[in-house]
């Protein structure tokens, strides 16, 4: 909803409110609503089908988290799968492991990549980077059939689990999702906001537990994502070692060696809940 | 501003924005404008000068965290002062330590603290503990001479240095504040959003380095808060050890052992610009 100059989603009773200054762009691809936006404080902002995805001032907590909660825990990471990032986010702080040699991008919709090069260049940088071969398709049928690869990390950086994105939080998705992982492999999604979609949440990780030996939960915060507290659900079959084995070249703005371990910390309610019987 | 049924704070460009379903008291005080408002998603709010002070779902965040990060780590928490603080949340909070015997509350407008008893009972439930003794006057003016008593731990749960609280954050409070702590004492306070309130927290952070010999940093997350990532300058004149020295009675809900270190850890842009020369 766009009311006296403030952007805020109206779906969930609560969320984050951005002043505005103007629209920039404003479009219907085949699959969602695409909306740039110039913030007053958070700066340029991309929403989906009026969510936002990212601002150019908080993106990194989102991006650093998602990246390097996963691949720095792997020991060898050189072949990734990134699902949706189309803005580029996740692969920018992907490259920064001299290990990563190949990432896969399944962005369904080329439209918002299109956009995020043209108005988040910062974010989108390392799009056309030759390490990234970008594959404009639905990832629900992609991982049914990765053309061989085996991936040390799959990266589901999506929007939220509804329309399009609904199967990729089910059984049969994180099923062929584990057999295109290497036997060490890490699988890593953002799973919404604890505050506000603990259902969405609650199915995500049920699922995901009815697949992967192994589950756990970093919580971050996405200042600008409704309720703030965000959660990435992440996986494997192989226990989830979090010592860092590998760092990242290059800067980081909010990820670092010391709030690493951090990120796995839970919320008392969090940890009686769901991580009591934690299997990590 | 409340606006179509939302309420967010418009006088940072950014901010949580909240449905409500109606407004339950409106009153002007000596000191400031009090609402209490019905929020969908939240449970009740309540509002200073148009600041959401606390809402009934997210409390505990904030009042865990400036409680138990501090108390915890002191050796021996017996006597406290909580400024600010009319809800009663922090004080609930201390509480929890069979250590703690006395309690100075000193909240500048009793109105808070009888809109609390009322509104925000579970909040405000230890307000009548015979352990607390209420002082309604002005914190700045009070710590110049606190009737001889030395203190373990301050904790200033205040509103924004703004208007009266404007002297919560300078060198002569700290100095009298630290005149008020006995040696090993521990001074804490809300030192504001680090999104939006960046210079509000570097004159507070420079302030108490002049005075104080140990100054740290706890970044938590406040859902309802604007920017939601929220910080607490803790300050002492001999080291801060973060070891948990005495463990909270009965439950909590966001803070707990495995978090407590994290909340001391810091995003990398944060520790670059204020904690690089760190003295902890």
């Amino acid at each position: 909803m766009l009311t006296n100059g403030w952007f805020f989603e109206d779906d969930m009773a609560f969320a984050s409110a951005i002043q505005i200054k103007n629209s920039l762009y404003s479009t219907k691809s085949k699959y969602q609503k695409i909306d740039v936006l110039e913030s007053v404080k958070m700066g340029k902002v991309l929403l989906l089908d009026n969510k936002v995805m990212v601002t150019e001032n908080d993106e990194f907590y989102y991006h650093e988290a998602i990246a390097h909660t996963s691949i720095s825990i792997h020991p060898n990471p050189k072949k990734l799968l990134v699902i949706g990032g189309g803005d580029g986010g996740t692969i920018r702080e992907a490259l920064k492991y001299n290990t990563v040699n190949e990432i896969d991008l399944v962005e369904i919709d080329e439209e918002v990549i299109n956009v995020s090069k043209k108005y988040f260049p910062e974010i989108a940088s390392e799009l056309t980077n030759p390490k990234v071969k970008l594959h404009t398709c639905d990832a629900i049928e992609y991982v049914k059939n990765p053309m061989g690869a085996l991936y040390d990390v799959i990266l589901c950086d999506s929007t939220d689990p509804e329309g399009f994105a609904l199967g990729l939080i089910s059984k049969e998705f994180y099923k062929n999702s584990l057999l295109a992982l290497n036997k060490n492999g890490i699988y890593i999604c953002q799973s919404g906001s604890l505050l506000l979609q603990e259902d969405e949440f609650n199915t995500n990780l049920e699922n995901m537990r009815s697949v992967f030996k192994y589950v756990d939960v970093i919580v971050s915060i996405i200042p600008s994502y409704p309720g703030s507290l965000w959660s990435f659900l992440i996986a494997s079959n192989e226990p989830l070692n979090k010592t860092i084995k590998n760092h990242p070249k290059g800067k980081t703005k909010y990820w670092n060696s010391e709030l690493h371990e951090k990120l796995f910390s839970k919320p008392q309610w969090l940890k009686e809940k769901y991580f009591t019987l934690q299997t990590t």
